[in-house]
């Protein structure tokens, strides 16, 4: 199974926002909606095999499954109107257990930390940085958790918490690249079995 | 430098369309803007070095160019309000002569092979296509042209029209990916020569 974990330090962690200016008021939710569907769709079909946890201000975290979610479009509206559906849930989201607004998607109330140390054990965590090493050198994780930032950078609280969970540090390409591109780059490595196989 | 072209069946040509409903009454015109997005923009920046010519209903075509267009954002919104902003000039575009809306942008009445047509004497036409080869079989292409259809595939006219400018038949990877992510793919391969330089 491949992981994105992507990190929205401005989306609103309620519905109270409009479809109409997702890029403004409703803090870069478009940039958002594209992770999701970039880690989800293709042509033709939902990648069955990823999971995306999107992480709201540190503070609710919305998981969506492939093998689960239905009728995800890869337009930004629809899917802001999926993401404010589940946030209109999150108050049936207990200790740990998740409000489950839709199929596939689940509302968890916790943050980055708690989120990486759900993957921790099942998961390669790998932090994309301009630094790290290229994708393909060594063999590629099996199940790969990659965890992105939006338009913003992590924060130094975010590096330290990623310092405790990193298994690798990568980088894609030599250019750096907003966060739906990086997913779609990260698939295609992936799927070329580190560009061998086409 | 690096051209996409990328076909769009139902995209209206007339602005007579809301930005709230880009999914649906306009021709999934959202799809269209990821693809000039994907193109035009990685992370903190435009890629100078490309040329976008988005073919509308074979009819118009806008085409960008990352060298002058100004304040390009990446959300489908303001994307699809710049193209509207566009169709507003149609009427200015007389003969060969474009009309240009906004710095970087140009509409000129004229459709898919007429588009080609320009490209065919400085562009290697690259036609996408799942049973081309590889991109990186041979060498790169230099100035490549790079042909794309939405999520309706080429009709047997446009097929034809390929047929007789296409200089190779390319595939990116062993999936079919929806428009933009298939440009961002491209950027990847060519971004690292070929997959040799991260």
């Amino acid at each position: 199974m491949r992981q994105f974990v992507c990190l929205a330090h401005e989306v609103p962690t309620t519905p109270s926002f409009s479809l109409d200016d997702l890029a403004g008021g409703a803090g870069r939710l478009d940039a958002l909606c594209r992770s999701l569907t970039a880690a989800l769709l293709r042509s033709h079909g939902i990648r069955e095999d990823v999971r995306v946890h999107l992480v709201l201000q540190d503070e609710l975290t919305i998981s969506v499954d492939g093998r689960e979610v239905r009728r995800l479009n890869p337009d930004e509206r629809s899917t802001a109107a999926r993401i404010r559906t589940a946030l209109e849930h999150r108050d049936e989201a207990i200790g740990a257990l998740p409000a489950e607004p839709s199929p596939g998607f689940e509302v968890y109330r916790r943050g980055f930390a708690a989120t990486l140390d759900e993957l921790a054990d099942e998961a390669t965590i790998v932090h994309l940085h301009e630094d790290g090493d290229p994708l393909v050198v060594g063999p590629l994780p099996e199940e790969p958790a990659f965890v992105l930032s939006d338009h913003g950078d992590f924060t130094d609280a975010e590096r330290e918490t990623l310092a405790e969970y990193t298994d690798r540090r990568v980088r894609l390409g030599p250019h750096a690249l907003h966060a739906d591109q990086a997913i779609t780059v990260a698939h295609h490595a992936l799927d070329t079995d580190g560009y061998e196989r086409f």
